[in-house]
């Protein structure tokens, strides 16, 4: 298609700035893609379980985005809008209207902001400081929202938070997911103590922000009642409840949104990665009327009218949300991918645990290093896929919702063979 | 092409957020476009003066970024690719080092930030404080960098600073640009006393950041010498120097990058909007080598590897930039908008200044009021244009540097009667 | 002594600042005080069991103090100093260092702050971040350190916190001291968790501060272990322990500094309220020599040369410190109140709690209200006491240590009777 | 009067923080002083031309203070007394405001806040801060306000700001103070620029805090219509002017408050140093009853009621302010001492430029190291003398107001032949 060097990837070492990473664990140049499949310049394929990192949930070029888009540039259709009304823009509002909001009953009104997942976090961390005159807002342990300074201060990880180079991540106070400190510990009653207490030192929050299932942080997923309690003692405490859906949300878990079983209606809902569908830039903020409080313009951002990313994401609704069966069949393929990991974990790691719901799914393998040595023996032998948590403990499985079974059972053998080779020499060392 | 309701416009009235702000100054719906032409969907024609505020330096729909891009997608070509290595991305890197660094000597490193021109600017004050183990960063009066945290800290406007609802908007410093204390004050002899004096409290800054024209500030172009001035003073203070090129870059003022002519490195260039060369969402931070000291995915974001942009930002250097052609019939045209507009300005209205320089030009009329009331006229007689400034008092001509030489007569013919038309009832009424 | 207008309370209800506070509990003017007896204008007596929030832990106007200061002034010895070298300083700090360092093995160096705690504490906090180069100081729930702004970021309560407007209170995380979550929450576990964790976003801290007893906090006291368990995380992530004994130090619950049975030697100690022995403003930091990096004058306060409390202080150390006998009797009469104050606990109130240590006491009476009904009826009886606590709802006892037994006993008449006096009627409304 | 080793240093190199900094420069021990003379423990005299940074205005030991202070210690007078009631503080609120506040039609409030001139100001701030609803606060280059986070962050100098340990000391922004861009940059109408562009970056400011001369900053003293172009530019803008009295009040310029003949009222004042009369610790804020809406205990301070410093200061607003006496033989002095630094100026420094007002004097000799070679020449011969500035360049005279002329000259005498005694050698070694 391009013409290019015949060592593909020297351009990247020459050029390309040392904050790359997903690259050096896949060193090689992938050409296209079809659903889950990434195939390499010289041909060769493999199968893809970090889908972008749930940016892909349907897959690489789907046909029918493929076919609308392609009629769209076609036909002219506006490519760049900015917030001007366009017809493209229309249809998506329409449609996410019909398909996700009024089935809900959720009288959202949608923010376009830039078309990154970190853009809606700072919008909404900037409009619940707006709406509640307050400035504190409580993020989680190994939460994850982003990397500009607003996001970043929300977000956990200390790798991450260096990059900001020492200036000060303030205006958020930390509190402990569910779990962070073990089974037993009630983490709920903690954070609500914390709150009642006018001498706890954590200012009157403007909102909590939380994921319902930590992508980065572990793959760590929250229950129902701990949901319930966060929106609880927020909504108790005059604090607005932003879910950040960005990873965790578009069928991921087996809804549409990650907490649609959780009987909770959040203040604010930042969405990206897989809403454009085929994984254009893409992102927006849900926020309940009653807190869209913004002045014309008082947020924005150049690339927020990104048509392209609209038509798909029109298609991706219809094609797929317009009724139960796509959903259906993530929760199978979900209940099957959990019970292959348990298998694994029980079979193959000792002490190993499971993470995530749905098919966001993972396995503690103890440590990052060995976490790393299957990831890159999985890639050896033609499969993508990542490491996640604090430690890069978790192997992270994140198919394509739309991975065939044939395909995803034989990703998960490479997987369970991966698995098998690095833990046997070890045991076998240990004895 | 796609359904939807009868009044077009109630959909966005309905469901999207108040922060919506240029679809009120055109309220029609957009179905296609092409170079400069904007058409609604009921085929009135619009004169693009705005081009998605200088994103669409080529035009609406180029119909070799579109072919090229068509094809791609065809061919299942990668659309999202997180960091990894792709065929469009070698392409696109290959093709700017080539027609762009090398030229001039330049050996900076390409970062892939997210899609947004805030992205890169947050990556850059990031990289500044890492590297220089410093927080303060130098920012102007009339500055717009973006609207996340960090790039609103070095964004001058109140409006947009006020959408951070009162958080903390530190780590920068502010100084007076060439011209903000009027043309007798010596800014740069003032900014060389302030940081020159140990007791000013000012802190030895990690870098400025300035734009070579401020586009959103109201059209302020600096001197080669100011810049130089700039440059000097940074360096002699041990900070790094961060051109945002997002808006004046990529042609816009005649060369590819603004400041081509003005003998100056900078140590870090944040770039956006044109780039991609068809709108959509791309943007890189350019680094000297010596500051590139990221961790590997110490800064990163889900789109950072949006292969479609690459694609069409690849076709628009490869036929844009590979001779002077194209450079000088920009320069060509600005020659022409300056003599129109001085025209006007000289003729209809007193005390008006001319703004901007090459293809980014305005007119500052004195007024918000009557800046608004010309472009509203503007709009009803088929152009789309705008204003910025502090005031917003400067009509703002950004049209396509690909705009044909009648059209962009045809606009200014426009422009001009509007102007009449304003300013003759006001000379009348104060007769 | 002063002439002054009939009224005696008017000029300060027509001049004073609304920030009073003290004044408004105890609506008279105080003429004279000897020890712990406070005399009004018009003759009448008050026993004081607020001593200055723990200033006067010698009592009011010791008489060889006050000789000791009459001879200094006498003979016109440097009142004001500066930090210059004089007699009076050289005295203070060859017997500090003999009486309280030397036997305890310190080789703190003194640092002589502004004359109040909370300007100690900013130095700490300061000197940690620079002998660091980290950040973040993590502070306790119900931790009290000062008013301004460094001191008021550790500070828990919320109505102090109020004071700053608004303005970001940054710099700081919050841990739960302990007990904060109850008997069975293990706080060290938690704390050690959070900061094992990188991804917890809780960044490397520069320091933990942390008072053995928290005064204003509620009476809470650390158990040995406790601090020994936060001594041992500091070092082990490379993080100072300031320990705040400004309320609990010099003899308040026992021994000279309140951990000094507790086995552990604090980076910095700031000192300030019962230092200079008769309640002249004074403050030090003791800092060990391996951090105390401070350039000359990087911390500085033009009253940090107060000699007159140079003199006192000497003195105090001298008469009370020079062998246990001073500190055996406020053990003893620290059994004395816990037991006086167990039994009102217990036979008065249901559900009441002791708080403290030493002669550091005080009823938790369940409500800010009750507290507050009980110390106005001691106020009306002749006693001076007040509350502490989150809700303001601990009955706090702070006496002077050098109260006479039979005065003590009389105090706690007073308070035992105002107790049954407000309690009684509660539980007949209750019947 | 104490005893202690015969190295009379010793103790303080072995013991004292190297935060220390006089003493360096006067590296010998005090034992006693009397107005403007200072003695040795070995019976030297040294003229005090530092007297305590204008702490001590009135000179050392005053007789009539010291008869006060020691009759109120005998009569067991309360010596600390937090916020409640004394006569001591009822006599000294009177006395103020009948011969201060009254006479200037001034209905401030008075705030006692902790003794030091830095609490006064972190008062202020915080209150303006809470009064407007408002964040940042306009200080000036060279302006020094204290070393607490709060007034640290609107102090100028770097080596005190490196004292923050790079915490960040945001919520100010820095404007240039009269005559910093050279006499005949207008300041005042870059300030108002800078306000009136809503796009400067500015935000509108809480207040203004300006010191009228600047002591640390190099005696800087700015003029009267500069003075009320700050007073009407914060007015215009709704933010609140304090000003900071703390080394140019009482009485140093010549007048109670050093902007006592500027017509301006500012909003708040902060006072401390020679307020006590005796250099006893204490500081207030004087408010205008209109901002005075702290909450009871908003802001405190354990030693807010140092009622031995109310005793003295009562004592010396009667002695000498009761009439203009006191007030005119300082300005007598001021312009003797104008003449005598005008004529060193001239006579023995090419280039040297006086600097200050009254008796706030000081000669720029154009370098640190030539600044400090003359201190240590006067210290050699019997005169305490200190220099000020960014660079350290200006010496600066600080006598007691109450200096006898004969003392006075006595000392510009040691100064003179100083001066003459380090340039006569670099002139013959220049020529």
């Amino acid at each position: 298609m391009n013409t290019f060097s015949t060592d593909a990837t020297a351009v990247f070492n020459r050029r390309e700035s040392e904050a790359r990473s997903y690259c050096r664990s896949f060193p090689t140049v992938f050409a296209s893609a079809r659903n889950a499949t990434l195939t390499t310049s010289d041909g060769r394929d493999y199968i893809d379980f970090l889908a972008g990192c749930s940016t892909l949930n349907y897959g690489h070029n789907d046909p029918d985005m493929k076919a609308a888009l392609i009629d769209y540039i076609a036909a002219d259709g506006v490519a760049h809008g900015l917030d001007m009304h366009t017809h493209a823009k229309a249809a998506f509002i329409e449609t996410f209207e019909r398909l996700v909001l009024k089935p809900r009953g959720m009288d959202h009104k949608i923010m376009f902001t830039g078309p990154t997942g970190t853009n809606a976090v700072e919008a909404a961390m900037k409009l619940a400081r707006k709406v509640t005159g307050r400035q504190t807002i409580i993020a989680f342990t190994n939460g994850f929202h982003g990397m500009t300074m607003g996001a970043l201060s929300a977000t956990g990880n200390a790798a991450k938070r260096a990059g900001a180079g020492g200036a000060s991540l303030a205006g958020t106070a930390r509190m402990p997911y569910e779990g962070a400190f073990g089974a037993d510990a009630d983490t709920l009653a903690q954070i609500e103590t914390m709150l009642d207490n006018p001498s706890s030192g954590i200012d009157a929050p403007a909102a909590f922000i939380v994921e319902p299932v930590q992508g980065e942080g572990g793959l760590n997923a929250a229950s129902k009642k701990w949901m319930q309690g966060i929106a609880r003692i927020a909504r108790k405490h005059g604090a607005l409840l932003i879910v950040d859906d960005i990873q965790a949300g578009v069928g991921r878990t087996g809804t549409f949104f990650s907490f649609d079983d959780y009987g909770i209606v959040p203040d604010m809902i930042p969405m990206a990665k897989s809403l454009s569908g085929m994984g254009l830039p893409m992102a927006v903020l849900l926020i309940k009327p009653e807190h869209d409080i913004w002045a014309p313009a008082e947020h924005n951002g150049t690339f927020r009218g990104n048509n392209h990313a609209f038509v798909t994401a029109r298609v991706a609704l219809e094609k797929f949300w317009s009724d139960d069966s796509f959903a259906a069949s993530v929760r199978k393929k979900g209940d099957f991918l959990e019970k292959r990991l348990t298998a694994m974990a029980d079979e193959l790691l000792s002490g190993a645990s499971l993470k995530g719901r749905g098919m966001m799914r993972g396995i503690d393998v103890g440590s990052g290093e060995l976490a790393g040595k299957i990831c890159a023996e999985c890639f050896r032998n033609g499969l993508i896929i990542e490491t996640s948590g604090a430690h890069d403990e978790v192997v992270k499985v994140l198919a394509p919702l739309t991975i065939p079974m044939e395909q995803l059972s034989a990703g998960l053998d490479i997987l369970e063979n991966s698995i098998a080779a690095n833990v046997a020499p070890m045991r076998v060392a240990a004895e």
